[in-house]
């Protein structure tokens, strides 16, 4: 591993980072959506600028390949440059503005509203994605763009990626002219837990494991002042086959199928974990022929570890059978299991195994298949493959009131940044109500304030008559 | 007290309530908006019309006077009938839709995006607000809304109310033809308990103490699954009032002030209970003779306890002085401390004393000012009362970010309903970055869902193309 040597921030240093952070909160707060943009824009620019440094490091750092972390770099900064056109926009502030009614029971004053900062924010950073969930990730862009500092918690499987992202991000933001301490980045578990309880911090984002997740989600609300955690931990990504699509199409599903679940050796939020498929069909037939062989690297050792318990875990549950036996880290694995037994174990075979693997459930009819859908926990997305005109309207419901994307005829592991965009869903796939990926994600680190009855000139320029975003006015609407 | 003899509902009172919720929830959620503004205005017009019954109730349960309790049912009805009109709208639904870009790379699908609702909700209601914080009131006005089934928690301060007002909801609700088992009512310590921990419960609004709050707020975390708490805590919403204003109006306002902390006997989230003054000015010299002499009866007999408590807590305090000593429960109170000897306690001094009493704390120059306002913990509302043409940016800044509403030149007893209403603030003022009043109070119960590469006939009806109401389509606003 190049770059420079690992380091372990110590609490004092989380503490100044902090401190920094909340004296850089008000500048922040007080810059203009132009300026903010800037900022956003620079660091797309000095990314771009890097590639060539940044993506080799993190291929040696994460095993993942050059085209993909290539890749990942153009999605964050296209990702920056999506949030800094959002801001020039303004519907992000979500202006309400309702004049004064002197007419009214009772007299209803003038009240104006908008969302503002909450203030310094906690990012931590994922292992699996090293660019867009990391250092300059969507949590670090959606919290500079709605004006809050961010201190980042580098994850250690890309140390010296993080620390490289981290200077091109500083260097972008002071050619930019955001205020001294709005960016920090911050090393080792020690620092994690002391950030989420540093008193200076107003909300934190997360992307990991349930555990870890749901450890630091209990520090943050056990804190004297509690503060929002948006955590994204675990996701099942469940896919239904339906009969009909498995005899018209079971053979381009398994090969798609296969691509989906190894695709980054399964190391994505979105890795489809579990497939209902009909017994004995199609897919499940010529699955094992599209699987490629061989083994990939896994981020980190402790990954593949885990990976090789979660597998196990699995493999000794009653009624499991091995598909494609699990030979080592990162080399794809294949399990089946028949609906009732699924149903009397589901507890441990919906608990994600991160990593190239799958579970196909074998229903023998519509009323199993439902059954085993009623016993899915929350997921960030959930997929199906039907036919045109079947009676799929139940279960379309029944996915929906699990996962927070559903999907038609196609597969969960690309998650493209659009407005319309949701990433997270019901628990363990995130821990709120609010998405991490999209131009929404902004929402998580903004607060409503309403100002009544405030002379013109000491209201925010977007909450005066003048302004021209979009805004609802007097309960008008406006674009 | 009339009405029902007190009901202690059981765990498995509980259980059963929650359980009807569930079953209520798919349907619930299929309602149109049309279909829940008419079970909201069923509500509202049901209410109207036992007006007569409902109010005597309560004014013999909390001492509050008949037209005070009048008007709340009015604006608790206006309410209803607010978020009605709201849904109807859609804009609350936030709609988005991306269609496919097979030209983008990598090639985006069709994404479209909505607003569903959570699921049950537990509603705790207030003591203060029989109304408009209780069995119909803002919660569940917001949860019916967006199609989650409510199971309120009664507050214990106006049990016959509470189930007088049931009643009128479940009738209201089987009439309008809202499916069975959306509404309920639970009363009882341990029922409120056993809700926030019932497995079928999605989320929970509160409004009441700090302690009760947190309580509840700890456990809702502590879940397997954790919910969201949505808990509208305590509130000292303070004043200033600049030199010149003092010099300018003093006596007007201690003629308002008087009469703002002693409306409802003290009894609102809103009263200002802190008031910063310039030292042996006009206010604080007038202030006495405009405070209401004698006593009001207080909501139950424990607020009563709780408030000569609080103010035997902050009496004890070094530097503090009785401008008006504090006789008893529901008889104003007055204290006053200056500057220096307030930030040698802002602890204990900035904790809300529910009732009719306000601490004048006394300043001698802008830095006194400066540091006290820096004191300040979060509130629901912060008021400042200075002249045309003063320099206040800087304070204006302190107080917003200290607060969910800013007031110019009023007092914050007031809460108009409208779009623009902001009731929330920084811990321990809420817990939650979302309002409790004014019709962005919905957005708590709802959760993002995704649509990608869905078949038109399998979409909710407001993400087709056609669909009329307010929306994003490929990023552009249309209101």
């Amino acid at each position: 591993m190049s770059g420079p040597a690992a380091a372990d921030s110590t609490a004092a240093d989380v503490t100044a980072a902090v401190a920094r952070a909340v004296a850089a909160a008000p500048a922040a707060a007080r810059a203009t959506e132009a300026d903010r943009a800037r900022w956003l824009r620079a660091i797309a620019d000095g990314l771009d600028a890097a590639v060539d440094d940044l993506v080799p490091l993190a291929a040696r750092e994460t095993g993942l390949p050059v085209p993909r972390l290539t890749g990942e770099v153009a999605r964050t900064t296209d990702q920056l440059r999506r949030f800094a056109d959002a801001i020039e926009e303004g519907a992000h502030l979500e202006v309400v503005v309702d004049h004064a009614d002197p007419t009214a029971a009772p007299p209803r004053p003038d009240l104006r509203r908008m969302l503002v900062p909450l203030g310094p924010v906690a990012v931590y950073a994922a292992s699996n994605f090293p660019f867009a969930f990391s250092v300059a990730g969507g949590d670090t862009a959606s919290a500079l763009a709605v004006g809050c500092p961010v201190v980042v918690k580098a994850h250690p499987g890309h140390a010296a990626t993080s620390r490289a992202t981290a200077s091109v991000v500083e260097a972008a933001l002071a050619s930019a002219g955001a205020p001294a301490g709005v960016f920090a980045l911050v090393e080792s578990f020690e620092a994690g837990v002391a950030l989420v309880e540093a008193p200076g911090i107003t909300a934190a984002a997360f992307t990991g494991s349930v555990r870890g997740g749901r450890a630091l989600a209990d520090r943050a609300a056990a804190r004297p002042v509690p503060i929002p955690f948006f955590g994204e931990l675990g996701s099942l990504n469940p896919v239904v086959v339906t009969a009909a699509a498995d005899a018209a199409r079971g053979s381009a599903l398994a090969a798609s199928l296969a691509g989906s679940f190894t695709l980054g050796a399964g190391q994505f939020c979105t890795k489809p974990g579990l497939v209902l498929v009909p017994a004995d069909g199609v897919l499940e037939r010529e699955l094992p022929a599209h699987v490629p062989g061989g083994s990939a690297r896994m981020l980190t050792d402790g990954i593949g570890d885990a990976f090789l318990a979660g597998a196990a875990r699995v493999a000794a549950v009653p009624g499991v059978h091995a598909v494609i036996p699990t030979t080592e880290a990162g080399a794809p694995a294949v399990s089946a299991v028949d609906a009732d037994a699924f149903l009397a174990s589901a507890a441990e075979l919906t608990e994600e195994v991160f990593g190239p693997t799958t579970l196909l459930v074998r229903y023998r009819s519509a009323e199993e298949l439902a059954a085993a859908v009623a016993a899915l926990p929350g997921s960030l997305t959930a997929t199906l493959h039907a036919e045109p005109g079947e009676e799929v309207t139940a279960l379309v419901d029944a996915l929906a009131a699990r996962a927070g994307r559903v999907l038609f005829a196609g597969w969960p592991t690309g998650v493209a940044v659009t407005w319309a965009q949701h990433h997270g869903g019901p628990w363990p796939a995130t821990t709120s109500q609010h998405t991490s990926v999209g131009v929404t994600a902004m929402r998580r680190f903004q607060r409503p304030i309403a100002y009544q009855d405030a002379p013109e000139a000491l209201l925010p320029p977007v909450l005066r008559d003048g302004w021209a975003g979009p805004r609802r006015v007097d309960g008008v609407l406006r674009a």
